[in-house]
């Protein structure tokens, strides 16, 4: 079976359980590849103490892009060299998963554009005033527009990925990967009991 | 209030989503201090794609150690060496809190002789083999033995350091940062759906 490539995308502020709780899911198709991106390359922090090494996103190649969120997303909402780049890579990916305030990125490119989708419901206001064009679900665990993917806060994340597994793989597929994870997976996502 | 250390320890064949999730809850803790560790530092993997930046053993100050899984533990607990400085560092430890086969090191150092403890429930057989001198529980999220955590498979982590966090700070202080994590708490260690 073809290889697939799953960009992850970091930045300097990141909340590492965004992407490292649907990694831990997704890298259990054996198709799958993870690979770890920043805009320029080397080691990027989460803000605190842990430090991860990146490739530039000049060596990404075409696939699933999932983008984290964390306190960085704040500022890089402004940073308009940032959001062209990642405005391209999503707008060529095969599919678009974004964690917590990840979807405030993915919006700021303009892709969200009418389209549901959601994020941290502490941040719901502040998505909500910088992307006012996107159609904001306060009420969803995560939501599926398209191609593109959004979860809630964090821990939302898992969920979001075992649901995008079993749309792509069959639902026994993610119920087993859950089960090996140990975890307890919230299938359904309009249950969220933290809107 | 005095910083309390969480000292993460890696190596080789980690799984990332053992202490990424607990460190997710913990490090909302304003005084712990979240570090990461490898024998002798540098940058160390997941044994795929993630590589994580870590201090060596010697620069650790005494705190809360936080001893993940993965499949590198298959190795390790033949390495008298790092069963050694685990050893040392564990029985220093003002609480240790290890995650999936993470407890199959502590097991080796001798300091789970006796004690309850439990880990990965696909792992049980192994841990039971290696290190029959230990209680192993094969039904429960985590188990606590005094100044040992030890929980089962990957995600149950996060379950007990929010056990962890309510046993020092207080149950609604763990309510308080699942809710912000926006993660379904499972708060009974004897609750354990993979058993």
């Amino acid at each position: 079976m073809k290889t697939v490539d799953i960009n992850v995308i970091l930045f300097e502020g990141f909340t590492a359980l965004d992407f490292i709780g649907p990694v831990e899911a997704l890298q259990r198709i054996e198709n799958y590849r993870i690979r770890y991106f920043s805009l320029h390359g080397g080691i990027v922090s989460n803000g605190k103490t842990l430090k991860i090494e990146t490739l530039p996103f000049s060596e990404m190649q075409q696939g699933i892009l999932l983008v984290p969120g964390g306190f960085g997303t704040r500022g890089l909402v402004q940073d308009a060299a940032f959001i062209e780049a990642i405005g391209k890579i999503a707008d060529e990916a095969v599919f678009c998963l974004t964690v917590c305030t990840g979807s405030a990125l993915l919006a700021m490119t303009g892709l969200l554009r009418g389209k549901k989708a959601t994020s941290n419901k502490l941040a719901m206001n502040w998505v909500r005033e910088i992307a006012p064009e996107t159609n904001w679900q306060a009420h969803a665990r995560w939501v599926v527009s398209g191609k593109y993917y959004t979860s809630s806060g964090v821990s939302a994340g898992m969920d979001m990925a075992l649901g995008f597994i079993a749309d792509q793989w069959g639902r026994e597929t993610a119920e087993n990967i859950a089960r090996r994870m140990e975890y307890i997976w919230n299938a359904d996502p309009d249950i969220d009991p933290f809107s």
